[in-house]
C-alpha cells in the first residue's frame, strides 16, 4: 500500500476551511477558521497554516493542496492564472509548490472574452476565477460528467462551460454584490425592511422578479419598480427584498444561453442553489445542485492527477 | 396691461431654487438655497417659503408655480400623479393649489409599463417623475418642438417620448445611483483612485466603456472588467472611473430604441449632457442639449396655459 493522506484546504478572502481525506477521498475531519487571507499579513501565512493544520501535516506522507485566494497577489504565494481551456492535466502542471511534493496551491483560471474590435488594449477582456475551478472539477467528479454548463452563485457568480473534462470558458457576474448594494445602500432600501438579517424569503415575489427581468431590458430600469410598486402599494415592504433578488438573479439568467435545458449544475450553499434552481425552472431549465463537498472532491481529483499512486489503497 | 409676475420654483429633494420672471418670461433674478425637502419638516414649508421668497410674493398679482418633490408625500402638499399622455392642458387641470389663484404645485406624471402577463398585481408596472415633466415642457418650448425623444441624465435618468405636445411615455434608469454605488462601495472601488472628487474625465476610456457595453449583454458582467483590466494592467487606475461611467451609461443607451437618429434632446448640467452627447454619437445619434433654463421656461409655459392673460404684456 502506497497511500497518502490528503489535506484539502479552501483558503478564501474571508474564511479558511480544511478537510483531512482518507485514502478513498472520504472526509475524516473538517475544520473552519475565521482566518481568511484578509486577516493574514504576508509573512505570517506559514505560521497561521501551522497553527491550524500542523498536526495533520505531521502525519507520514501528508500531501496538502490549497485552492482559493491564497494563490492571489494578496495570498501566501502567487499561483499564476492558467489559461482556458484547462483540465486536470493543465492544473496539475501549473500547481504552485510551496514545499515541493508536499504543499501546493491550485492555480486560478483565466479566460479572455471577445472585447471591442479594433481596440488594441481591449480586443479581449480578461476574466478570472480562483477556487471555483476546484469546485467545478469536484462537481464533475461527483456527478460523473465531462461536459456541462455550471453556475456558482454568490457575491460574484461564475458561469462555466466544460467540454471533455476541461473548462473551456467562463464569465463573472456581480450579482450578489449588486443585490447587496441595491438592498442596503440605494434609494430602494428606504422601501424595504430595515434589517436584512430579519427578512424571510418570499417565493412568489422572487418569482415575479424573475418574470419581470425576463420581460424587460435592464436592471438599471427594472430595479426602480421595487420603489414604484411599493409607492403604489402593489407589493408589501416585507416581500420587496425577495422581489429585488428575483430582478437581479433574473438579469443574470436572461443573459445566459442554455445549450441544454436539462443540464445546468448549480454549486453552492443550499439557500442560494434552491433560489437558482427555482429561477431556472421558470426558463424551463432543470438543474442539479452540488454543495460544499465539491471543493474537497475537486482537490482530491486534482491530487489523483498529480500523484496517480495516491489512491492505491482504494483501487 | 394685465401682466402678472411669475415666481418659478424648483423644490427638489436636496435643493431649493427660484426665479422671478418678467412678463416676457425672462429671468430677472435667481436664488438658490440648501433647503431641499429633506431638510424641511412638514409644518414648516410655509415658513421656509416665506423666508426665501416672501419679498417676491409680496409684489402685486404675483403668481407662484412650484415643481419637483415639493409635491410628493414628503413635500409641502401632495400633488397626485397625472397619468400619461399628459400635455399642458392635463398639467393645468391637475395643479395642486396651496393658495387658490396664487400658489400651486405642478403634478408629477405617471406611466404604466407593460409588466408580467397574467400577474394581477404586476400586469402593469408604474413609473413616476416629479419635476422632469416641467423641464421637458420647457425644452420643447425653447426648441419649438412638439414631437421628441428626450433624456434627462442624473441619479435616476428619465427617457421621455413626446407626441403632439404631450408626454406619452417615459422610463426611469438608476444609472447615476448605480454608478456611484459601484464607484464608491463595490469591490471595483479598490482598483480606482480613492477620492471621486479628484478624478479627471478621460474621454477615451469613457468611449471604450460605451463600446463594450454596446457589445455585451449586462452591466452585472461588464462591470467586472473594470477589475480585470486593472489586474492585468490594461487600463491605468486613473481612467477606470471614466471607463466605468461609460459601461453604466452605455448599458442605459443600449436598451433605448432610437426612433430618429437626429432627434434626441438631452436636458441637464453641461458635464452630464456632454457625456451623453458623446455616448450617443457612438450610436450615430445626434443630440441637442438644454440646460437648467428648461425648468423656468417650463413653469412659464404652464403658467401661460393656466392664465392665458399672463403674457398680455409681451404679446
Amino acid at each position: 500500500m502506497n497511500s497518502r493522506s490528503l489535506l484539502a484546504i479552501d483558503w478564501g478572502t474571508s474564511s479558511l476551511r480544511g478537510a483531512w481525506l482518507d485514502a478513498r477521498g472520504h472526509v475524516v475531519e473538517e475544520r473552519a477558521f475565521p482566518r481568511g487571507i484578509l486577516t493574514v499579513s504576508p509573512e505570517t501565512f506559514p505560521r497561521v497554516f501551522q497553527e491550524c493544520f500542523g498536526d495533520w501535516m505531521a502525519r507520514p506522507s501528508a500531501l496538502c493542496l490549497m485552492s482559493g485566494m491564497v494563490g492571489s497577489q494578496q495570498g501566501w504565494q502567487q499561483a499564476p492564472y492558467c489559461p482556458c481551456p484547462a483540465g486536470f492535466d493543465q492544473i496539475a502542471a501549473n500547481l504552485s509548490w510551496v514545499e515541493p511534493g508536499r504543499l501546493a496551491i491550485v492555480p486560478g483560471l483565466r479566460w479572455d472574452h471577445a472585447g471591442i474590435p479594433g481596440h488594441e488594449q481591449l480586443a479581449h477582456i480578461p476574466d478570472v476565477m480562483r477556487g471555483e475551478e476546484t469546485q467545478v472539477f469536484g462537481a464533475l467528479r461527483l456527478l460523473g460528467l465531462s461536459d456541462a454548463q455550471l453556475v456558482l452563485p454568490g457575491t460574484h457568480s461564475k458561469w462555466v462551460r466544460v467540454r471533455q473534462g476541461a473548462i473551456t470558458s467562463f464569465s463573472t457576474w456581480m450579482t450578489g454584490e449588486v443585490y447587496a448594494l441595491l438592498r442596503q445602500n440605494s434609494i430602494l432600501a428606504r422601501s424595504m425592511p430595515a434589517s436584512p438579517a430579519d427578512e424571510a424569503f418570499h417565493p412568489d415575489a422572487f418569482s415575479q422578479g424573475i418574470a419581470l427581468a425576463r420581460q424587460q431590458g435592464s436592471l438599471l430600469s427594472t430595479a426602480f419598480s421595487t420603489r414604484t410598486l411599493s409607492l403604489f402599494e402593489r407589493l408589501p415592504s416585507a416581500v420587496l427584498p425577495s422581489y429585488l433578488s428575483g430582478l437581479v438573479i433574473g438579469e443574470e439568467l436572461r443573459a445566459q444561453v442554455f445549450e441544454n435545458t436539462n443540464s445546468v449544475i448549480i454549486i453552492g450553499s443550499e439557500a442560494l442553489t434552491q433560489r437558482y434552481q427555482s429561477a431556472l425552472s421558470q426558463y424551463g431549465v432543470t438543474a442539479r445542485c452540488v454543495g460544499a463537498a465539491a471543493t474537497w472532491t475537486g482537490l482530491w481529483a486534482i491530487a489523483q492527477t498529480v500523484f496517480p499512486t495516491l489512491t492505491t489503497a482504494s483501487s
